[in-house]
């Protein structure tokens, strides 16, 4: 019944006569289906949804409360009722999202109210058929470190002007939810994650696993407080492509080409394409220049025993770790990307043009 | 038997309970045999040669002449001949090429000695086994020019240090080719290509097909020699994206990467990634910056009807055709791709380091 | 009575004696007299003001028009007229210029008001004791060339948006006008310009001096339409510096460091500087940077005997010209600047500020 | 007899009458005067010599002993001796330095033979003629970290491959100062320095001078271990020029243009040119470019005392120092510039070339 990719994939290495004209016709039909899976709107029964916010921002705890009521009781599905709602259990006893005042509301409320933790996000993400945030791009990066695995589709709302991820309009947000949830289903953009592991030097030559983190915009290696550079060791396939003599260096997913990886020189991205951006940050030589390097790729980067410098690793701008000599971590496209309901086919697009002002002129004088 | 991508694409299409789930596994999957595709090793009999060159360089002909007599001599298959050589017609008659000397040696060589033209190559592309190419990288470029549709798998020398497409020292041109003609077989990097279209403005608002090329590794368009700077519409699937305020812009693939849009400031892209460099010269916009999209995109640049000025295009570097008010060309990923033979699995990053000099410190003073 | 700098400059070379201390405070002492040049306000009686605008604007001319009326009837210095006023003679006719009308309001006017040519800015520049200029940058432009020798000061209204050089508001000429004239007298930037002496190719190796022009922005020189790029050959005081292998370079003034320089990735450089940008245009050598040259220096650039291609000079944006195998151009600070009144002291930063939106984040994602 | 300059000064201020055409043909003369004063050869009676050098690399301890004994014993002037040395203090107890053995050649060596210390380059740099440095381009920055002052002229060796400031072979020491010292003549640059003043918020709203460091190549601005950016306020002769959204920024001399500016983006800048590099590293806003200002400019950069993030300095790479809140920072050109011995006229053209590797063809792919 469903596509058997394995079979697929056996027969294709079977297949020994294959010839090079198949070859090509072959390539070109793979890509169409990778196309296809990504344009499919999908309609899911959703029974759940979760609301990701800042819980120390006032004015948007109380606009959490408002979408949550509005959730709660808005008939679903042939119900009389809507969705189970899942809030942070920071919010549990906050007076501005009024628990209580919603309960009151309607009693049935009680079993559709629940409170989620950081715990249940790593453990029991299929609880969740639908991720809501509230606030701006930090707010959709705190949700993919919540979920280091598996997430559930995430709408993004915007409090203000729209950002790169968040490109619904909050003040719209029961047309939005109306649409995406009804008849028209959702169109789905699963963004890829890395999956960064850090790898600790043993005495004995060899290495063990510490910690683990997926990104959706990027992982950062620099020099972090010494003003020494580490020259760091850069692999593909267990190969060494080149020593890194910079500043530093920016591990970027496309979506994170919008992000400090542009402000480093690196080129806009496309969320579609499957790749790794590799941005050096101030580098020493001047032709190691931004590089777009395959998602098949399995990327390390070490600290040489050696070295007079260690180096720090920064994980979408958070957690700061410090890899000592003979460390290393390694980057993988992650098996667990980030599905973001799109709002329109071009929405990249739009968010470039309104982000970088494109239909302004910023330069200079005008011609002659 | 063989894969039937058909009957795949037509599966997912109609599975209309597919979980988001497997939605995730599926796309993981349909890379992983697109990576499969570009990996494996072809073995295919090889039976006719074709020695691309620059016919004028006194020396390139002398080697072709020496690479010709090698080919058609040394025993393959079981047989005691070797290749039917195609060379270009253009050296029929040349002294230094030396026909009549060649088929001296002996006379079954009569049979397998053969000249191509430019029409063979467009008509009869399958007729060539395995093209060789013999001078720099702009030879290799003739070559994609003269296979306007079906590429025969090319495999390029150089003759001084190696290029980007050049990889294989000519020094060593039968160990290279006694390699990968027997029982290791060619690794084949297919090259992504674009299809561009010039379609000029007819009279009633309409649109008429003009010339059509493929490009290996940019089509420029610019103001060519007018003073004034054209505003470029920029379609992507129909949709206006931006208005291009520039001296111009270079639609680049990942193989052109390396030229010309690195020059205007573009990102190194490794030709595995299904992508469309968009690389402005000179904008006027500072925040109009490289950009990288999917090929699964249909780019069109317009000249407005109201535009003071009109553009340029070249193909390749090659033929400037002029773009008037309401001419437009379109820009599509191939379905005819360039299938180059690679030398190692990493010999793009071999070619960037050894000619961007990587390893040598290009700047500046040393650290305190 | 006057500064003799002749006789300093004689002192100086004739102090065999003079040691390493007193060298270095001289020095520092030597660039105090220059700026105290450039800051003091200048308190001159201003007879005559001429008036540059674009002739065809039908805007522009009425607005002319009123400008002259105002200027010829506000008494000024105990008179109980105004200034005599010189406007482009192509407006002797205009409708929308009125001269008729103008005369009729006063038939004094009659000897006030003149007319201009581009003959007289050459040959009788000191007529002018101002220039006023309606416009954009372009009409600043057009007025640095007009005058190819002496400049009288020029003061700069903008009709919409301020520009670099159009630093002041026509809305409020009235305003600005009388404290410029009046007791608060003009603050003047001398805006360094260079003279570009194109040199043909004679036939015995000798060469012909040809065109000469003196920049305001800066002078580009490009393959134009040409598909090749010529190898340049830069000279510096006679010595070969580099040869620029590049689509074209720019020699920019400071003042030009906000126009076409920046575009192709120029610094941007305060007028005060006496300095002379180099930028190349897509260089082929990721190592060719831009430079900021010392404007004692005579650069020279020449197109080699043997280039395979010619190329083209743009004189601040105008007048293409061929230089041929064998031609050269020389570019030195001219001993013409252009100065222009200023309006306040930072009126370059607030230009930069307000032109390239410095305020603005035009960049990216917010922070996490 | 010598130049009075102070009276100079006074004549222009008080030409009340100088006429616009003396002012352009003043502020032309003005700069020739400052360009004779950087290229008259300085002939001067050097008696003692200093040697800067890293006292724990074992080869140049060695290499220095050579020089030393050289120095002494080869007659000048008339004497039959040479000149006074003053070696680092550091060293007079190296066995590889071996002072009683150079002592031992001749008992008046006792006398000429000196040990400096930092205090003595502090309090009594007018000991010292002229300043030797054995090593890289890290040497010649600590002479100038030593000398906060007057600067003693610079002559500075390279052991391997000559770098931006070592441009004396130290192979050929002997006729390089025999040439120097001689007839010939040294030809000095004045190098700008920044004089970079901490100032420290008191609690009353005040500031309180805190360290001064004068730097010979830059002073680095950022964000230092935290993760946070600080938004740095930036003020130009005391008005807010700009709020720098960055990663940092670099405040780079001339000299400093090939260091680390370079890396960040900066443009290269001749030595002779009187100007501050602004150099923002990763600007958050793209059209934040590099900037060159001029260095009669007062520059200052506060964090905010509402600032979340501090911010870090580092004066040529050395001597991290916080900035907190209400702290700033000022940078002037420095009264004491760095005196460095030029071998050839044209020596940074050459540095440049050679070690950006300019004649070596750095990018892509051959031209078609």
């Amino acid at each position: 019944d469903a596509v058997n990719i394995d079979k697929v994939l056996e027969e294709i290495t079977n297949d020994e006569s294959m010839s090079h004209c198949r070859l090509v016709q072959t390539a070109t039909s793979v890509r169409e289906v990778s196309k296809q899976l990504q344009r499919r709107p999908l309609k899911r029964a959703v029974r759940s949804v979760m609301i990701v916010t800042k819980a120390r921002d006032n004015q948007l705890v109380v606009l959490t409360s408002e979408l949550t009521k509005w959730l709660l009781s808005t008939p679903r599905y042939g119900s009389d009722l809507g969705f189970t709602v899942y809030v942070d259990s920071k919010l549990r006893n906050s007076k501005r999202f009024d628990k209580k005042g919603i309960l009151n509301q309607n009693p049935r409320f009680e079993h559709m109210l629940k409170f989620w933790t950081p715990d249940m996000c790593w453990n029991q993400p299929e609880k969740f058929d639908l991720v809501l945030t509230l606030g701006g791009d930090g707010t959709v990066l705190y949700t993919s470190w919540l979920f280091q695995r598996i997430v559930p589709p995430v709408l993004s709302f915007s409090l203000g002007s729209l950002g790169f991820m968040t490109t619904f309009e909050f003040e719209k947000y029961k047309e939005h939810l109306d649409r995406v949830l009804g008849d028209a289903g959702m169109k789905i953009n699963l963004r890829m994650r890395f999956t960064c592991t850090v790898w600790r030097a043993g005495l004995l030559g060899d290495s063990q696993e510490g910690e683990q983190f997926e990104v959706l915009n990027e992982l950062v290696i620099d020099r972090g407080p010494s003003p020494y550079v580490s020259n760091l060791e850069l692999y593909g396939d267990d190969e060494l492509l080149t020593v890194v003599q910079a500043d530093g260096c920016i591990f970027s997913t496309p979506t994170g080409s919008t992000a400090y990886s542009l402000s480093a020189g690196g080129s806009l991205v496309h969320p579609d394409i499957p790749a790794i951006l590799l941005t050096p940050i101030c580098p020493h030589t001047l032709s190691f220049r931004p590089m777009v390097l395959s998602d098949t790729m399995a990327l390390r980067v070490a600290v040489p025993r050696d070295s007079r410098a260690t180096a720090y690793c920064a994980f979408d701008g958070k957690g700061r770790i410090e890899l000592r000599q003979g460390d290393h971590v390694t980057i993988t496209a992650s098996q667990y990307p980030f599905p973001t309901v799109t709002r329109t086919d071009n929405e990249w697009f739009d968010s470039v043009r309104r982000t970088l002002r494109w239909n302004v002129r910023a330069a200079a004088q005008k011609p002659f």
